[in-house]
């Protein structure tokens, strides 16, 4: 019995918010799946502005949408994720194809791109929900369902021109997001592969030990010194040689320094990627947004696909706390929920890179190879940092401009809903967004109440007399109480007045 | 050796455009799950046309965004849609809850209305893709994932305003879309279930009986009879009773028709519902929009769960034929695409109704019932009549406003790079849509035909001796050759030029 309340009581503080509902014989609980949510209200308002303001970015840079279908064939998503591929969301097998929900929207535009040929260069941008089992955190934008904000260039160009755009691009997104102080990591693969190498890192243990240094975000070098060490078999010296690459992080003049040193000049992979660095550097400077990367050996990320630049954008919100592991809590529960969890930060709210050998997977020639770089923003991060910053009473809820209202009483009154309803129908036909109160007879007070609910800021007023002799009065909405009586006008100067007042045109 | 090819040919002729690819040791089949696919280029830029235009119009009439998750909790689903559940996509059960990709986005929205109590009343409009495991006619607009434009109003208000607001913000869409002539069928849940009464069909066939009706626009009187009789055990004279009331239609005065029906009239359901109507057609005409109904007795809906006026909008392009089953060829294999079937309109082009119960059946208290009426637009049936008719030269690819040009020569020629990429920073911070070639060197002609591409409206060239003496050359294109040389303007003018030449501002 004991058990069975507690099983219930960590139910409930599962997934998005709920209510258990019992319904006659039915019971079920009233919630959204794990690690999803509802959107609405203000929250819904914000983050249509996020997706408004670097869809605008995205379009000025040439940026042209692609939609995939939020399911891919099973098949074309496998081999592409490394360790994460356990994560994937799997459809049902109901017959016919196997197929599994897409775990970001990099590997359907590459399939995208490898289907259609003849598109050999592209600027696209995809805004869409991706989907994985991972445990959720969901009050720090960590989710199962999850948007990404995408902006990737493909094509065959001079070095580093499209690299340098696509970082443009994010700064100009995180600029006008006002997320606040932000550095964006900035590291090249092919730099870190030749410091692995020098080190004495064996080839097939490059991707591990990279993954493992890709953590040092959250965790201290002791750490990731001892996963490298203790579980994946590196020799000790060869760790130690690796730290002293690997916290190395600084401005473009630690680049001058990597160039100087006699081992790593000595790679020629590590060489052909400061040719590149030494590029991107320019043309960011040229782009005027230098000063907004750190170059820094210990950015490595996850993904198997990069082959070139890697970056990843955090703030001082959105940087994890480093923690010991053993100073970590566990979770004995890998569905539990971790928004508490204070060793979890709101994580990187923007990352990418190079991937150039990705579309060459899916196509059927083999020199059909479609070089890309690209970003993903994180909705959700994002959303995190921006809710807490704007004050609630900064968002409204809807657009609402007018409410039309009808104010009149006695035997006659009918409560003007038809004419309520033809002044609305004028108001809309000319653009301005209106409601009335679905009422036959509605009382000054609710309809005042309604308008109010919404910030609405103007009332249109049919009053029973003057609504008689052709006049409407218009009034601000949201003024001390009876300090304005509003301008009776003509009904048929209503629209221009109104259009003058809300400044449209 | 036969079988095989003519399998594959089968095989290439599903689901969306496909390629197949082999790749190293896997093979596999480069494509689109069946019945989904890509959203590209014009198609997408219409698409976006679409959605911006009833969102607009949703946004006009009072309209917030909710957004719910692409999949639910699998009981949320079950029981909500009648013979169709078996359409529904579930996810594979990978341990933890057992979920189910949306079918709509009405069940969706009572989930969260029943989850939220504090709501008693809002006007939500959606735009997302739901999902059904139905045979697809891709080329008609029938897909396995689709966009559904979702406008509901929920609360209780006095009777038939929201309903008439409803029909209204319909009317409004189909207009604005500019889909050609349409009629919206109407007709009432109530008046259907009186009439099924009165004819003696007995309680527990209404439903199925009212699934048979439904098909009227499909199908000749002879084929819903035996549906009727033969399938259904309906006696011979019930169903030649039905059919004098299903058959007829018109516009109000068949109001008065029914009204004057002496068998339908003792039946207190009918009676309420032609209450319902008389309202309805009175606000409908305040707002301006009767002449658009057609009152339709044939008309009857699938789904469960509507309870009040229902309603469907065609326009010719998107009438099937009406043929008789006889004619029609049954594919063998329900798997096929029947794109080239014509006994398959594009169908209805948007539909909805009252629906009062549906919230009421996910709420924990009995009393939350929350009444509910909505209209759904489809967006993908609308998007293939507006593609036919919109001339293809009509719709610009992307947005870009100004293409940066680097003109010169000789040995000292650096190909003014950063330059250009200097200038379209100018460009950019002032919001300019502007785009560059990604070469150190490009010649004039590889720059004019990446403006050309996309129909950029104009070029900014910077000059080899021009550009050093501090000016540009900004130059309207799609002009015939040579036919303009540009105007020269100092470096600092550009940007205030182009806002002039573009009417920004």
């Amino acid at each position: 019995k004991e058990v069975a309340k507690l099983l219930q009581l960590k139910n409930l503080k599962l997934g998005g918010s709920e209510v258990s509902g019992k319904k006659k014989d039915t019971s079920f609980t009233l919630k959204t799946p794990k690690g999803t949510k509802d959107w609405c209200d203000k929250d819904v308002v914000l983050r249509e502005h996020i997706f408004s303001t670097v869809t605008e970015i995205f379009k000025r840079h040439g940026g042209v949408t692609l939609d995939t279908p939020v399911f891919e064939l099973k098949e074309i998503l496998s081999g592409k994720y490394g360790e994460d591929s356990k994560l994937i969301y799997d459809l049902k097998d109901q017959g016919g194809e196997l197929c599994s929900l897409r775990y970001d929207l990099t590997v359907p535009f590459a399939r995208w791109l490898a289907m259609n040929p003849k598109v050999t260069s592209i600027k696209r941008f995809h805004i869409a929900k991706v989907y994985r089992r991972d445990q959720p955190a969901m009050t720090k934008g960590r989710m199962r369902e999850f948007y990404q904000c995408d902006f990737d260039i493909a094509g065959n160009y001079d070095p580093m021109i499209p690299d340098s755009e696509a970082l443009k691009v994010l700064v100009e997104a995180l600029d006008a997001l006002e997320v606040g102080n932000y550095t964006i990591k900035l590291n090249h693969r092919k730099i870190l592969d030749g410091i692995f190498t020098v080190c004495g890192v064996p080839d097939d243990k490059i991707r591990t030990i990279s993954s493992a240094v890709d953590k040092l975000d959250k965790l201290p070098w002791e750490d990731v010194r001892r996963e490298m060490v203790v579980e994946k078999g590196l020799k000790e010296e060869v760790a130690d040689k690796i730290k002293e690459y690997v916290l190395l992080k600084g401005d473009r003049s630690l680049l001058d320094k990597l160039e100087a040193d006699s081992l790593l000049s000595s790679n020629s992979s590590a060489v052909a990627a400061f040719n590149d660095m030494r590029l991107l550097f320019d043309y960011l400077e040229a782009f005027g947004v230098l000063d907004r990367f750190s170059f820094d050996m210990s950015l490595a990320r996850g993904l198997d696909y990069y082959t070139g630049i890697i970056y990843e954008a955090v703030t001082e919100a959105s940087a994890p706390k480093i923690k010991s592991s053993a100073e970590k809590k566990k979770s004995a529960d890998p569905e539990a929920d971790r928004s508490n969890d204070d060793s979890i930060g709101v994580g990187s709210i923007a990352a990418g890179g190079r991937y150039d050998n990705l579309v060459g997977m899916f196509a059927a020639k083999k020199n059909a190879k479609i070089p890309c770089v690209g970003i993903s923003l994180g909705l959700e991060r994002i959303f995190s940092i921006l809710r807490s910053k704007i004050p609630d009473e900064d968002i409204r809820a809807n657009d609402v401009d007018v409410f039309v209202m009808a104010f009149g009483g006695g035997k006659e009154w009918t409560g003007f809903l038809k004419e309520r309803m033809s002044v609305c129908k004028d108001l809309w036909a000319n653009g301005i967004k209106a409601e009335f109160l679905y009422k036959v007879k509605p009382k000054p007070r609710q309809q005042f109440d309604a308008a109010d609910k919404f910030d609405v800021p103007f009332a249109v007023i049919l009053g029973q007399d003057e609504f008689a002799k052709g006049s409407v009065r218009i009034k601000q909405m949201g003024l001390k109480e009876n300090s304005d009586e509003g301008q009776l006008v003509p009904r048929e100067e209503m629209v221009s007045v109104l259009k003058k007042l809300l400044k449209y045109d």
